[in-house]
């Protein structure tokens, strides 16, 4: 089987036949309450109480929503915001679930040296990265220079969504300033096309994709077209107001190339509206709901 | 005493007479070799031997700069490379010298929640947060949504660095690209102009500055004029090229408005060619070269 990311995420992809990524986004305060619960009755610090919870949360959230998915994306910040023992915790988590995909969303940008110190947080030849994960997000303001440093690993095995066009409101501000007739949002995809010519894998896509937000449908069908090569991870389908009628202005003809996030649909689906699982069951509402979206995809998608 | 922070910095300028910002950009392999002997003859794993060296050397870096510069600007990728444990180690440091004014090099960039765990991380009101620090720098390519989590923080004792014209070769892909007649690191700077009018100090200028590259002083020139109230980090003198002559196109006119960081020129200074400083005496060397640069930046910009 070939190492390269895009064959592997294609290859996640048929064999969980699914184009959902779950995001781990775990925040302290939207955590179960009879966790919560559990977590306060402990005689510890209550930085390590919440991160006791967080692990207890993610780890049932991954066993029982993996089979539904093709990756997982955790959030690095609400690791982070512990501090080391934040990232220490993440370190277990990727560790203990080394079967699954995993892309790492953490934004950043630098170069040379510095782009370096974070490919090496994450990315290794022999798994020996303290934060090894298969792929990172990453942000282009700086350009190809913050880039250059993960090219070799993204010739191997690891893969990068770069930022193109964002999910929020205000992505606008300097994503839709027109250079020319066109928005800086394709110029930057223009330049993601180009750039992961050197790690295309056997199934025709690019180690190098980027990230475009399921609230820009009509944005997204034209960055398509400018990379058909790039794989796209769409973040902000229901929870942000994305549409799932509108997936099929993400992939190719074909249904393919693209890839959709859900966090808190799916981490804290037992919350939403008309659910029928309890505080309690949060694992088995996560799981109906990955289940639940992998097939609308799919519906959406089929061909 | 103001405890906004572009008034905070200014009164560190003032209080060391200096506008030397001092980074910490701990590389292993870079460390003294004495140093390095002591870490390796120790039975520890090989990262917390890395860990162990890194301590010591910023320890002795800190102690032996601090009098001669106004800000310590710590590269948290240098630190993020070992994981959890080198966050571990940033908090420790941050901890023991909280006297100092610290920047944390970090370009994070992203919205909503997102946002608000990563100001949780360096920012609190009670001074809680793990990486507790003055100000970060910060990524604009997602627009005013991923800022407005910090405002509250800037507009009380915080401060926050933008992104708008970076120092590396090819910042130019982007930050270069005409939107209309003008790049767009200058509406870049437009934006952070106006955006940080709400976090104005006593002394005119505002909590929101902005990161310029010293290798393009006739860019600085321009974005000073559209952002006279923004103080401008400087990165990029010395190693990578920027003159110490080009100062005065990043302050306004009466020599305020800009610091300057220093990394490799100031904490491996003993490596410099010329230097009369042997390994062992790495520290008496980045006290040297702070105090040369502090002379040269007030030299330059005596007005």
């Amino acid at each position: 089987m070939s190492r390269n990311f895009a064959d592997r995420l294609t290859a996640a992809i048929e064999q969980n036949n699914s184009r959902v990524v779950v995001g781990l986004d775990p925040q302290y305060d939207k955590l179960p309450e009879p966790l919560r619960q559990r977590a306060e009755s402990q005689q510890l610090p209550q930085s390590v109480r919440e991160l006791w919870a967080i692990n207890e949360f993610c780890t049932q959230i991954i066993e029982a929503t993996g089979e539904f998915a093709c990756a997982f994306k955790p959030q690095i910040a609400f690791f982070e915001r512990y501090g080391g023992h934040g990232l220490l915790l993440l370190e277990r988590l990727l560790r203990a679930h080394r079967d699954q995909l995993w892309i790492m969303d953490c934004k950043r940008s630098d170069i040379g040296s510095t782009s370096e110190a974070y490919a090496a947080a994450y990315f290794s030849t022999g798994g020996s990265a303290p934060l090894e994960v298969d792929a990172v997000t990453h942000n282009p303001y700086l350009g190809h220079d913050s880039i250059a440093p993960y090219l070799p690993f993204l010739e191997a095995d690891k893969g990068m969504f770069l930022l193109v066009k964002t999910s929020n409101p205000s992505s606008g501000d300097f994503q839709d300033l027109l250079v020319g007739d066109l928005p800086l949002a394709e110029h930057v995809a223009q330049k993601v096309d180009k750039w992961g010519e050197e790690c295309l894998g056997a199934r025709g896509y690019s180690s190098l994709g980027m990230v475009v937000g399921a609230t820009y449908p009509e944005t997204a069908q034209v960055l398509r077209r400018i990379a058909p090569r790039c794989y796209i991870l769409v973040p902000g389908l229901e929870t942000q107001g994305g549409q799932l009628s509108d997936a099929g202005c993400f992939t190719n003809e074909d249904g393919g190339g693209a890839v959709f996030n859900f966090s808190r649909a799916v981490i804290y689906a037992y919350q939403s509206p008309g659910s029928t699982f309890g505080p309690e069951q949060y694992a088995s509402a996560a799981r109906e709901a990955a289940a639940k979206y992998r097939e609308a995809l799919n519906t959406a998608l089929k061909t």
